[in-house]
């Protein structure tokens, strides 16, 4: 028996028999309570929609980009649920607390699969090649974990639908479409490169607009330190058992010594006493900064500033090496990577290079303060 | 200076000076975690907008509104203001606290009115004249409290937009238009009467698809009664202090004695052992049923059931008079209600008399026990 | 193999083999050529979409209910091919030359049906099951020409799109999963009876805002005269073949006598002297007016208010006999008439009844001559 | 007396007297029968909009855009005037009929300026700020022809809107919102740089989905060629008056040689026998080819094939000069341009260098014939 759910961004969404069982497991319905932009709705207050929907929304999506590669009903099995459980091991808050738990070197997607195995006994495909597809190891996988793939699809949708930010608009459509097995990879046609091109501006665009918007992060960063301190006392494993509602309570309750949680509740948010654009810092001065830890530079900048140590934050950018796009374009019978053939595909992958800031933060009555002494710590690096 | 928000509904909303003063406070910023369908994202997953959005909604609608009819300036800001804070007394949940809170005397306008004092030294208009409008005292107040309102207006565009049931489409940008004050009173021209006619179809359809779903029902009927236990323990005051998220931890941890919270949070839901719609009972039976208290009626079919009586649920409705609509439309010079020319208005009217079905909900494995019983007492009353 | 067609109503539209040929004859293509919505641009400037994409939409939403219906594939394909060819009998400007051609005996159904006999060869399944579904003789034939049919929700979301009047949106995706065949016919499962609600309510502010638009009226009269004059000269026939091109430049080249087409070319309308709603006309006046021609009318209120016949034009409604809908909803096992369980049903057919208003129309500067000669024409008869 | 028009895009649009007057004329209303895209909807179904809807759409824009720059009322009317009047000079089938007649040294915004004479007396501005605007003389003119402007602003929306390509959907309102007058210029504020950077590349994107795509790019070869044709028997200024409507029933009757009109009416189109992107045909070669004339190389081609010269159409790009863009946005109270800031306005700017392919054409049968001969002559130059 199926079972259908209205969704805002794809319409009835078709379940059957097991994932409507996963989907009513406790462990799933707890992603109804984990917004899936974490504080982003601080700055676009339409934004609170889930990881819930979120998974659910994958499914839909790898189903019928599984359709159009023509896989086997089995196979298309395999990549809706992986599609469905790829978020399941999300903790509060989604990105944030993943930030603070890849410092004590726990990964969400591992504890994904962890949860994957206590579904094992109601899931109609296996637990092991579900695992596979969430950890990236399976060909077939980048439907639900590649560079062009029904995660970031969804999400750049329904992040577009909620925020009301109008440039996650892509064409799912024409993207589905155009994908093809040849000789056991996920290829596209050439035909409908415009498609694959504008999914890559499209993201861009909501990198900028949303994803790293200054007032976002610095939300991000007040809560990642309030994560922190929470997991010294409580454990990180405790932590990413809880929901956000959950997390919430706690957090008040608990009351970390800088009161950064009760801030975030009634929005009184640090600000920005400093920002600089990556490239503008110089190579030198970059390498002396990654020596130093967050917390160092806090010490140094607060110290010069004549404040408390705990009223400043600051955000160090890590810049990724520019990767390649593991997407693959057929053209005139020749498969090629993507940003070979296409200039649109090669530029945004250069400007993806410097896209965050650095940023220093703190509360509004000390800006007069700390900008002084963060110029003067930059210079003096 | 003023200060703009982005919404997905409306695009951008400015807010001035006072408002803006006014949305950072923590009474305010408690609204964003108030969802504005309660638990209805149970049943549409995409429903998680809250009651800090559609606040922000009213005011922008209210404002749009009160240009068209040419009130001053100062009329208009008073019911921008009246837009944003009308809201804001609301408990968890949204309405499953205000109807716990009814059959305790407790009106969520008066709650409203009491926060609105304690904002006035930061309004830019009489506190006064935003609670009159509130109340619903003023005839200019029907912009933010009439049968055609920001307020509907708002919230039927906006749980349109976040269900994804697309019947909430209606053409704001007419019934604005046509809007003027004719002898103190608001009026509609008629001839966009056809914009006013598709409101009221369009509320018809959300009632039935949304508010008045049967699963919603069954869930809003749990919730109501935990919180009800939850407040002969607590009092009233303070579950109305709550919100959504803090009364989730707050009712997991306390359990009520059927752990109807528990099963909420996990979606394990009650199901309909008996449905039957209003107009299909006798006229007597229903006086003999309006008698009586659910508590009471509950007790007797699961005795006949020979089960737990806390594991019963009726959702008795209460059908509401037919009530003229208070809105009035111009037709060549003359002023007539509109129920009294439309005859769509005045099916949609007769229609609403009686949407609500009698209920009874109990545990899954339960139903084959009580819904014989259920016919029984209905049968013997 | 298989073509792939981009609607802005419907995203990809898929033809096979045989269905881009019959796109590809001469006589399809010539669709592109006929509007919609004939003159409703004058009013609703937007509203310039054509039979060729309708035709298409038909086609693409006769299969998906097709396939919600479970018929086999060849009764499927079927269904697209009359879809697709339904209105290839269509004159320029939709509905004028309809009406025009009707008072001859000639129906645009049968002119397809003459056009899909020469289209035979390329046909991938019978031309006469198609002139079956096509003339409503096969019950299956529901899906293209019912009370809830393909045709009818394709034009309700395009006119909607393209007038830019938002009633039209309706829950086609509820719609079609609920319908299902049953002892050999189509019923729909009350379950979601509020999409088939919704469709009528949808369609009935369509009605009122769009298709009887006073100004579309008096356009459609207007180029309805101008049509009958030019086939006493040219013949029915050698109209119904012209599309809107050819129509527009013999029109304006042959110039009638009262230069009507002229007119409409630079959107100088004839004004209304006299509205009156059908159900505010008495009874026995009433039936003096059906007895009579419009021609007859025209004349005598033109000779009253002292101009030339040729400069009134009336609009004389004939009242539809209320008709049961043709819609059959299953409802815990047994199948009833829509309107018998649905009171929104019944109550929009009560209402459609009278839609349509008795208008004379005139040039603007003969109105007061024409308005209280118009009004004694009625009293008087 | 104002008025309001609905439009599909802006939604209402509202007109002031004599923009009413000048809607209403003769010469406006034409702008009914010229499609926005020409040919396009043989490829896109949708795309029957018209150069009328977009006139509106411009002057709407146009005048948001005034508001929010803060010029004052007078100047504000002069750009929603030149907004509703910049294109009333377009020949039939809008570019194509621009092209032919361009050759000729005929430019539309010439046309445009005087029929905008003839209209003088009816404007509420100067008949000479409205051209000068026109004509792109006017700092403040590039509220309507700037990079970042009204016309291209509605175009993209309008597009996309009727193409179903999604790619057009921009961000207007925050555009619009950070447009600002700094020393009597147009500068955008760096906050909203990404509107900026998103409209570049939505812009991009229908360049190759829709403006260039192949099938267009062959139908409007067709299409000029025609023209051409007709022009040499009838004259260039008697092409231009025709709007579609009348240029299709001359064209057809007129039957050029090869009778390429009465294949576009039938959509039997020439297929491409060889395309090549520009960017791959070497330096001197492409030196070389500029140096002929199409219709020397279509003869060298056809002469090498064998077929008759008229069965060849060569398509050759002429690549623009890299040009800086014409867009200042403020950062730090510093005004610089937007590609020296933006590294996506700069890469799309690369990226535009080169989107269109060298192409040849011919009728289906010869391409066997034509390929060869087309290589050869490459190859040989």
């Amino acid at each position: 028996m199926s079972n259908f759910v209205q969704d805002s961004v794809h319409g009835y969404i078709k379940l059957n028999e097991s994932e409507t069982r996963v989907v009513d497991t406790e462990v799933f319905q707890r992603l109804r309570r984990i917004e899936q932009l974490g504080l982003t709705s601080l700055v676009y207050p339409s934004a609170n929609h889930t990881r819930f929907q979120h998974s659910l929304g994958v499914l839909h999506t790898a189903g019928r980009f599984a359709d159009s590669l023509g896989v086997d009903k089995h196979v298309k099995q395999e990549l809706r649920m992986a599609g469905l459980l790829h978020d399941i091991g999300h903790g509060p808050f989604s990105h944030a607390s993943e930030k603070v738990a890849e410092k004590h070197g726990i990964h969400h997607e591992d504890l994904s699969c962890k949860k994957v195995d206590k579904l094992e006994d109601i899931l109609d495909v296996s637990a092991d090649r579900v695992k596979k597809i969430i950890r990236g190891e399976l060909e077939i996988g980048k439907v639900v974990a590649g560079d062009i793939d029904a995660d970031r699809m969804d999400y750049l949708q329904r992040d577009s639908h909620f925020t009301g930010v109008n440039y996650g608009n892509i064409d799912v459509d024409t993207i589905i479409r155009i994908a093809e097995i040849d000789s056991r990879r996920i290829v596209f046609d050439y035909k409908g490169v415009q498609a694959l091109e504008s999914l890559l501006t499209a993201r861009l665009h909501m990198i900028k607009s949303v994803y790293f918007h200054e007032t976002c992060r610095i939300a991000e960063k007040m809560l990642e330190r309030a994560l922190d301190e929470f997991c010294k006392q409580k454990s990180v494993e405790n932590m990413m058992r809880l929901d956000d509602y959950e997390a919430h309570s706690q957090l008040k309750n608990y009351e970390d010594e800088n009161g950064l949680y009760s801030r975030l509740a009634k929005r009184d948010l640090f600000k920005a006493a400093l920002k600089k654009e990556t490239q503008q810092i110089e190579q030198d001065k970059f390498e002396a900064l990654s020596g130093k830890s967050e917390r160092e530079i806090e010490e140094v900048i607060a110290s010069k500033a004549g404040i408390n140590e705990r009223d400043v934050l600051v955000d160090i950018p890590t810049p990724k090496e520019r990767e390649r796009l593991d997407v693959r374009v057929k053209k005139d019978g020749e498969v090629r990577k993507l940003d070979e053939i296409s200039s649109i595909a090669s530029s945004v992958l250069e400007t993806e290079k410097n896209l965050l800031d650095l940023g220093v933060y703190c509360p509004e009555d000390n800006v007069d303060k700390v900008k002084p002494a963060a110029k003067t710590f930059l210079n003096t690096l």
